[in-house]
This record gives structure tokens, sequence and C-alpha cells, in this order.
């Protein structure tokens, strides 16, 4: 299966110690350049207040099925992890948006490396049925 | 680029007018096959009770910019909509975690077509930041 860039990520994160560990803990701000053969897709994008972006983990290479991920000190399945080192390098995050100008989104809450190809945006639809009795596992008590 | 499907999801939507329009609404219960080699990544996940998953909409073809979405008279960006047919035809549901057997998972509030290939899974972690404040733009007092 293939799949095409449809816009790039600007951060101010160029190499990879420096972006948070979680886009919840970012206020830093970015912008999103979506190209310009998309840039009618965005329309209405204003009304929104968050909005949800796919994207590769471009500089991201390989990946094991166990890991001590950031906050613990045991080995976790990949796959309860937000690790960048996974299969298909995809990465996802609920970013603020700030404004847009043309085809130039402003977002607030970055976590990825400068440079990051996108690959989708849609809208964050928050879903009140998933405030009760949500379970996080491993996560449970940590920083997050 | 290039991606790889890591398993394959199994429900009982058959065609493609079957799915419910947002897993929200959905409370079917369908399988995640995660083939076998992906599977120690699985570790831990029982202590969660949700999961987000990544998947391809496989039976989808070309988009268009602007659509009429469900639940509207007016034609909005494509990037405001959570359609299939989008450029990457990348989809993303959360999922109740209702039990696991070595590598396939029995969830809840599946909303693809059977044989959907599956691309990630990743943890769901409710972020309290995001329940205040939240703008929905024309999705705004629709039926969700």
């Amino acid at each position: 299966m293939k799949i095409e860039p449809i816009g790039i990520i600007h951060t101010p994160f160029k190499h990879k110690k420096e972006p948070p560990p979680q886009a919840s803990r970012s206020s830093t701000v970015g912008f999103i350049e979506v190209y310009q053969k998309y840039e009618e897709g965005l329309s209405d994008i204003d009304g929104f207040s968050h909005i949800i972006v796919i994207f590769r983990f471009h500089r991201s290479r390989g990946y094991h099925l166990k890991l001590i991920p950031h906050w613990d000190d045991t080995e976790r399945g990949l796959f309860t992890t937000r690790s960048s080192r996974r299969p298909n390098q995809l990465g996802l995050s609920i970013l603020k948006l700030l404004g847009r100008k043309n085809n130039i989104l402003k977002v607030k809450g970055v976590d990825m490396l400068d440079g990051t190809p996108l690959l989708d945006i849609k809208p964050y639809i928050p879903d009140k049925n998933l405030n009760r009795g949500v379970r996080i596992g491993w996560l449970k008590g940590k920083r997050r």
C-alpha cells in the first residue's frame, strides 16, 4: 500500500531528543502547511478548536515489540505506548487550532519533528460517553 | 512511502452501506486479528479499556475536497469530516476493548467493513484538558 504526504508540519524541533513525549504536555506553536492542491478540503475548519493530525515518524527506524516507555521502568507492549518506533511509523496528535491563512494552519501543542510529513487531518469530536470508566493500564498514575 | 497491514479487522459489515457513520454510535462487536509476528506488542493491553485503531478504508476510491456530510445539507471541507473517501484512505476509531486471546482482540464499537486492514494500535488516553472549550464547527448541534 502506498501513502503520499498531503502537507508538511513545521515545528521548532530539529533534533530527535527535542520534542516532548506527548502533545498534551506541549504548548509549542507550529504550522501545518497543507499542499495547495488540498487547500479546498480545509473549508469550514476555522470553526473547530482542535484537530487530529495523522503523520509519519519519518526519522524513525525499526521497532521493538516490547520497550521501556517514558515514565516507566518496566517493559511494555509496543501497542500500549506512543513510541515513534513502530510498524508503519504512524503518529497521531490532537492539536489546538489557533488560526488559518489559506493553506497554512497555526496550531498549538506540536510534538513532532520539523519537516514531518502530514498524512491526514480529521475533526476532533469529543465523545462524552468516553469520559466514564476509562482504564489506562500501566499508564495509571504516571506523569502524562 | 509504503505501509503494510499489521492485522485484519473482522466485523459483521460486509457491504459499504452497512457500517454506522461513527464508532461512537456503534455497539457492534468485532475482532481484531493482529498478525502473529506482532503479538508480543500487545503485552499489557488488557489493562486498557479503550484503544485507538488506525486502519485503511480499503474499499474506498477517490475523494472530493468538499462534500455534503452525514447530518448536514451543506458542502463542507473534507478535512472537517470523517468521510472514508480521502487522500491516503486512513481511518481512525476508538474502540472498547472487551478482551484478548493471544493475537485476537475482542472489541466493541466497530464501524469499519469486514476485512479492513489494520495499520496501528495506540493506547487511548483521555486528556482532561480537552474537555474545556472545545468547539466542533459545523458539527455543533448535529446528531452524532
